[in-house]
């Protein structure tokens, strides 16, 4: 029985750190399997994956398209299409649903400006975009593969520069630079502890969107984040709803007063509030000022 | 009667792009009012701000908290609350809603490491993402200011490097280094189109979100943008989705075959598809291939 997976970075590997061989991998859980390219767990997520030449994943660096595991025989050769029940797979469709970082390692064969001559590198930490499945042909066979983009969003300052040219560079043309970004809807840990409490349904409507992966809802701070409103990110900051009263209530379509009766132009009267989620009030307090209702 | 309002880029005037003074502003419609901050229409948004030191603006070169405009007497002097039906204000909330980019234009009595030495120098695009009520001193007496939040989203590489480390900087603490980014919602003029076409409302489920500044929806691809779909960023390809039903369609819950009948697990059942909007059904096909209806 392995031990608890781990997600995000592990203190001593930073972006870059070289393995010599799988096994080293193993005993920090940075990867706990020696023979299977996903580390994942099928209730929790998948938090690494190693790119080690076995399928022919694409990768500009910054962008991944990773297959997923399954359908091969015991010699590798793919007899069969791969499912989305497989753990592997399951693992990656929660850590899309979810917002989990997942650890991307790259092995020497695997064919990639990132590559190393030999052993193998960690690559940092990507989310999970989204997944799909593609009709794949091997030989005069074709079968279904697990397909997932991923997408680095660590914090190597040299590669986010490359990064950024190759987007400013993809951008040139006029039609594209008209477009700007509406919503980035960012999660932590506490976000999916939130989530978790709630089974993904919004306090506000009780919607519980079901994805192929589980459940999608969102983590919505009260007061925000960042300058200038330097919210908390902690639980008694924290709501979860779905993606349509999210905007509504970041935009002040709708308040809270303190004893969870809704304020504001929505159908619904009260936020569902549980015992065990103790809301610090003034954040409340604080979006209704901002948002003109008190 | 001014000329209308340009949004995004204006040909010939990069960022970093330098003017002696304001009325070298208006014949390109780069910013149409020679005593106004803020160029905007109350219908369609705001395309352009200039900082120039009348309010405090804060400003750390990336993210500006901007101070819209109103209730000054003839001197400048404050005398009452600024309101958001002001056509600026207004413009500005549109711009925030609908994910219009702003041109920011620096003017060298704002104090700002970008500020010029004389003149204004164009700080490139920036999306607004929040918008608020704050309440400032003004000597003895207090007023509701509109305050904005604009965040660069423009192209210079230099820039972007600082941003990152900015960021990076910010991020160092472990907790927030193991969040992620869930969803980036984008948005170009066709996606306005689409939106406008269907007065914002769902073309699943009707929902309309109502906000402070007009309204709520987002334009969905059919077929994805980006490798290794890449799907058009056309008319032919976009759908008005509810944010909770472009979740949905993005993840594969639901797709649409031929006839516009929905497939999958939700209540709705056909799609709403005016006349004038002419979707290419092989970007259906596609859709439904990748999420395994087909």
């Amino acid at each position: 029985m392995p031990r608890q997976i781990i997600f995000g970075d592990i203190d001593g590997y930073e972006e870059g750190h070289l393995f010599q061989g799988r096994r080293e991998m193993m005993p920090s859980r940075f990867h706990r399997y020696w023979g299977r390219g996903i580390d994942s767990d099928k209730e929790l997520g998948a938090a690494a994956v190693v790119l080690s030449g076995g399928y022919k994943d694409e990768d500009d660096d910054d962008v991944i398209i990773y297959t997923g595991a399954g359908g091969r025989d015991s010699k590798g050769k793919q007899i069969k299409d791969q499912e989305w029940n497989h753990n592997d797979n399951k693992g990656l469709m929660i850590s899309c649903d979810r917002g989990i970082p997942v650890r991307v390692i790259i092995g020497h064969k695997h064919k990639s400006p990132l590559s190393p001559s030999s052993g193998y590198v960690y690559a940092g930490l990507y989310y999970v975009e989204s997944y799909w499945d593609e009709l794949v042909s091997f030989g005069d066979h074709e079968f279904v593969m697990c397909k997932f983009k991923l997408v680095f969003s660590g914090n190597n300052p040299t590669r986010i520069l490359k990064r950024e040219a190759i987007l400013d560079h993809g951008i040139r043309d006029k039609k594209r630079r008209q477009g700007t970004v509406v919503r980035v809807v960012r999660d932590t840990s506490l976000a999916r502890t939130v989530k978790e409490l709630y089974n993904y349904e919004c306090q506000v409507c009780g919607t519980m969107i079901k994805t192929k992966g589980g459940y999608y809802a969102e983590g919505a701070h009260i007061r925000p984040l960042g300058k200038p409103h330097n919210g908390d990110d902690s639980l008694r900051n924290l709501l979860c709803l779905c993606p349509n009263h999210h905007v509504m209530f970041d935009k002040g379509v709708f308040t809270v007063n303190d004893d969870f009766q809704i304020l504001g132009d929505i159908e619904e009267n009260t936020l569902t509030v549980k015992e065990a989620h103790k809301i610090d009030l003034s954040n409340f307090e604080y979006h209704r000022k901002i948002h003109g209702y008190d």
